[in-house]
């Protein structure tokens, strides 16, 4: 065991001090220039970082790039798919059988796909702290945050008409004014086969080696016709070879790398289960209800990607979290930072105790996971709305709270309802995009009957949300009487306000009413006894790394922009090598070795069209650069900024990146820019697209 | 509410008197004679009934009949299909491809299969009770009792040389010595392909109309030659009509309709819900296994189409524990009899008080609820095994256990390590059924993972599960290292006997060993407070049952031998009906319909023999019989006593017959005897077999 906890900490470089690895997803603000040079002896200049900020654009939750003048940008097919589903119908599968839009007038409208792409960055830490005194008492605390973030998203917003988000870093050490431009016009040119995107299925997700052509093309349109975007990331015709150094910007979603040993032990024991349990039990649902008939597969194809995908990090985090070595090498990282604390707070009797009652930050952080242990499953599943997996019941909460809300000055507001996100939250609310009755149903039976088997029926909140009924007589009924599929109908209740809405009698309306004051309560709880107690800890926590550590560790990843850097790599399994990069040509192999049936089976136009295709291409390779989900669709460049690769996922070994970084084995994985073109002109018949992208 | 709630009592008959309807899986000591002559005007003999019972063959958890003078046994496919995977190899996949033996000497010898056939029933509540006086402390009373239990049938064993069980009936209220005939020499005689079987896969599980072929055929064999077996029911060409009564035969696994409400909430609360967890995380791994490779997807299908069953079904039971008016009814039916109880206490004053400090025995099953919750899923991984989902673990742990037992006097061994049990256990531990590392890897990282889900990754017990490694390392060591797959290692080890366990560095061994001590004091935990406690309660309850309903009321569930009786008929879903029989043509428009794809494919056989048929020959039929998990492949009789099917399945509205019964709308539902003598001769060309059928 000392053996193995003292690799354990060599692998982890025996404190969280990055510099002498590849580990970071950095800030635009405070890019990665020294360790850079130091170890690849290239120049990281901010005019490169800050050109490809500018290129690279947010997906909710995920990641692309601007790859020509007039707007085109290139993600992961599976960050598409959700425009892509919504672009479907029963006599149109576009999931299954791909898209090209041979010209403009071809290319698709998305109904609800918004695009942000970060223009500059302000640090506002001192006013949110000057504003929210270390004296206050939680909830007050909790209010002036509140407070003084709209203020500062308002004003911004009026003044730039730029969408504005104060973002958290180092879990509260830090505030950062983000400003994007948003694009709402946003159309589908180009999307493979879903078989061909994500071949392999669940079975090769976060695996590797891999063969998915995972990409997919919109175009951004401003009044009708496509923007101008001069920053964009040129196409690369070569593509990287293993050993180039390669950036990958993007959107990192969430690490958890700088949290205490006790808030990561909460994640393992209490929420990753629950999260995984959900997953699971939807996962079913959905599989079964895509058995019934083929049409009820297409109809839930996008959500059963997204759960099987969620449950398949969830196990493997939860299995790094249950690796006694990762945890062991956090607790060694925090125990040092946590001496340094209590060395400044007593310097000539270091490690002595706090004054008698009082806890150190560390200590704070593991109270409030206690804490929140108790609310934590009934918080997520009636105000985060696990318990209501259903768009129809979004939307009614939406419309009661918008109809509470919307009257409130802005910075009393939940932060949801605030004008900063207003745009962007009608756009949701009043998508066109097709919902089906019977998948609602099911997703919403099996989401309430999940919140019983969390809380037991006798929970009194669960009880009216199930209104005297079982779940799936409850889901029944909601959804055979509800009237807000229709977007009008959502229309007239937003427009109709707090009158419309407490005068509907719309079944999901009545419910979400109904359901309304216990879920604020949990909101309110939740905010206070967690939210703001965790991020005071942590903004003392950052303080103090900062006085041992400086900035020389970046902030856990945050949804928001970030560059990272690395070397395209093979690694090694077993003692077996694997390669840093596959052939389009093993995609057929593959294919043939598991008898090519799903979800190994490829498209009829790939299997036809074999013989036109260079099989030696490179189709997809692994570099050790730092990514998380999030980053999915996120450019790689090669020195020169040039598009090489389109990052689309994690190896197994990378599942634990949440927690912590190595290279020996873990992997971020990259469709090659090469393939692009190759199957582009060889298969897809896409000389358009291709020309777009070359120039040529 | 008052009004669904009167509705469901009058559902329920408004007291669990079952006089007025179809319900009840009877003793064959007390058989429904009364009821059936009231309502169908049938006089049910006892030869009757004790013919049938000599007919009726017990599979592990299910049921069969003899079907020949040859030892021929009809039960399900799915009955079947365990003996049948392991008969099968990389090579030969007879669960997908069917098998028939046109010969006796092509009749396939099963590894492990082991069938009982009940002869005779003693009751010996007398002797238990005078065996375990009131007076006794819990451990005192549960070492008393297991004495008496192994004392009577030790002592039935060396008379009548037949497998002896005491079965514990009315949850304690009797207790009756069962005697079985028992055959170890088992052989497949016929299955059809597991498409056919299964038609309509998870999909179709649990519904109606249905369209399966769920049946296979044994023969039991004695000293290497078809035993003969006089009792057996005679195969009906003609099968039952819409209308008829019918009677069902067979081992029904469990119900808990006399449980009390504290009990049944403890069940939707607690137990339900993490068993549908764990049933959901292997399913999830079992799917992704059989995804990786045809082969492996052979390998797990019939796991997997077991974890899928259960799951089907503890969503159906939840969501029925989850409707008001089920719970109220029963709550109602309770009060009526605690009521009549402490009328009894205290004759002049009814409903009066108990004595200070004394609780009745529904608050003493109440408090045993309450108990178990502090170590119910410690008790359920570590000591009933859940979280080692590995046959492997299980021959380890029998080999360390036998180790321990088979020294001590029998009356004081583990009730499994009984003389009286011990055939049976070495025909399991012995079994050279084929094992795949991959899949027992694969099974055992799943449940290792599952314990840290429930129990956090702190656990002690599940630390010395882990031994220092994360479940997926553990596991790969384990499965890496064992031995245990060679059937001549486990003799070796059991031969050996203490001795050579103890010196055994079998890594499988090894942790059988290092849990033992924990894993017991769970089953002591169990056995002192949950179990013996509980007993007593429930006894207490069925003594004022007997006093305020005399018999009428059968006792729960408990895999014994028991008999129904119902009508073949149909019933309606939103007013639509559904008819009592489906077709062998409506297999094909089914298909059809659904795009012939799977769960809904039929085999070649079948598509290119259609012409052969006569489509018009009813193929599946339901009835109102009472029936629950444990009757999969009872035989259903008409009144000569004939077989006109075989039980397979519940519909929907049946799942939450655990708990109540209707016939309203729930039904079980049954292969047509005309089916299988047709699609025998016309598709599978088995003559020889429809003539030991028909005797023509």
């Amino acid at each position: 065991m000392p053996r193995r906890l003292l690799a354990a900490l060599a692998l982890l470089g025996g404190s969280p001090v990055a510099a002498l690895s590849d580990e970071g997803m950095w800030l635009p603000t405070a890019p990665p220039a020294k360790v850079v040079k130091e170890r690849y002896g290239f120049d990281l200049s901010d005019e490169f970082v800050q050109k490809a900020m500018r290129a690279s654009v947010r997906f909710s939750g995920s990641s692309g790039g601007f790859v020509s003048p007039d707007g085109l940008v290139v993600t992961n097919h599976h960050v598409g798919s959700d425009a892509i589903q919504k672009l479907s119908t029963a006599g149109r599968n576009l999931l299954r059988d791909g898209y090209y839009a041979r010209t403009r007038a071809d290319e698709l409208k998305c109904p609800d796909l918004e695009l942000n792409v970060l223009q500059s960055i302000e640090d506002v830490t001192e006013r949110v702290v000057k504003a929210v005194p270390a004296s206050l008492p939680p909830d007050k605390a909790a209010a002036a945050r509140r407070a003084v973030l709209a203020e500062i998203e308002k004003e911004s917003l009026t003044k730039t008409g730029l969408r504005s988000d104060v973002v958290t870093l180092y879990q509260g050490g830090l505030y950062h004014l983000y400003r994007s431009k948003k694009y709402t016009d946003v159309r589908l040119v180009f999307c493979p086969e879903a078989e061909v995107a994500s071949f392999g299925g669940d079975v090769d997700n976060f695996e590797y080696p891999r063969h998915s052509l995972d990409v997919a093309f919109f175009r951004v349109y401003e009044n009708g016709t496509p923007a101008k975007t001069p920053d964009h990331f040129k196409w690369s015709g070569s593509g990287p070879a293993a050993g180039d150094l390669v950036f990958v910007t993007g959107h990192p979603g969430a690490t958890q790398r700088l949290e205490t040993v006790a808030k990561l032990k909460h994640r393992r024991d209490v929420t990753l289960p629950y999260t995984l349990a959900r997953a699971r039990a939807l996962e079913a649902a959905l599989i079964q209800y895509g058995e019934e008939s083929p049409e009820q597969r297409r109809q839930a194809a996008n959500d059963l990607h997204r759960v099987a995908n969620g449950r398949k990090q969830f196990v493997g985090q939860l299995d790094g979290l249950n690796d006694p070595p990762i945890l062991a090498a956090k607790q060694a990282a925090e125990d040092e930072l946590r001496q340094a604390f209590r060395a400044k707070l007593s310097p000539y009797a270091p490690g002595l105790l706090l004054p008698p009652g009082e806890l150190d930050p560390w200590q704070r952080v593991e109270r409030v996971q206690q804490a929140f242990t108790g609310f934590e499953r009934e918080y997520y599943l009636f105000e985060r709305g696990d318990a209501f997996a259903s768009d129809l019941f979004a939307a009614a909460r939406h419309l009661v709270r918008l109809a509470d809300e919307l009257p409130r000055p802005n910075a009393e507001r939940l932060r949801e309802y605030r004008d900063s996100n207003l745009d962007s939250l009608k756009q949701q609310l009043f998508s066109p995009a097709p919902l089906y009755r019977p998948l609602e149903q099911r997703k919403l039976q099996t989401s309430l009957a999940f919140a019983a088997e969390q809380l037991g029926g006798d929970h009194l909140t669960l009880l009216k949300a199930l209104g005297g009924r079982s779940p799936s007589r409850q889901a029944a009924e909601l959804v055979a009487g509800t009237r807000l599929l229709d977007v009008a109908e959502r229309k007239k209740l937003f427009d109709g306000g707090r009158a419309a809405v407490e005068a509907s009698s719309d079944p999901m309306v009545v419910l979400a009413r109904r359901l309304d004051a216990d879920a604020r309560r949990l909101r309110k709880r939740f905010e206070e006894e967690v939210d703001e107690p965790e991020r005071q800890g942590f903004a003392a926590i950052a303080s103090q790394r900062f006085l041992t550590l400086g900035t020389s560790v970046p902030p856990d990843a945050t949804n928001t922009f970030r560059v990272a850097f690395g070397t395209v790599k093979g690694y090694e399994v077993d003692g077996k090598p694997v390669p840093a990069m596959t052939t389009l040509g093993g995609a057929f192999e593959r294919s043939a070795a598991l008898g090519g049936g799903e979800p190994f089976s490829l498209p009829k136009r790939w299997t036809d069209g074999k013989a036109k295709l260079d099989l030696s291409v490179p189709y997809n390779f692994a570099s050790t650069a730092d990514t998380i989900g999030g980053n999915s669709g996120s450019p790689v460049l090669n020195r020169a900024g040039e598009l090489v690769g389109v990052n689309f996922d994690r190896n197994r070994h990378g599942l634990v990146r949440n927690f912590v970084y190595t290279d020996v084995q873990a992997r971020h994985i990259a469709v090659h820019s090469r393939a692009v073109l190759e199957t582009l002109s060889k298969l897809y018949d896409a000389s358009e697209l291709v020309k777009e992208l070359t120039g040529r």
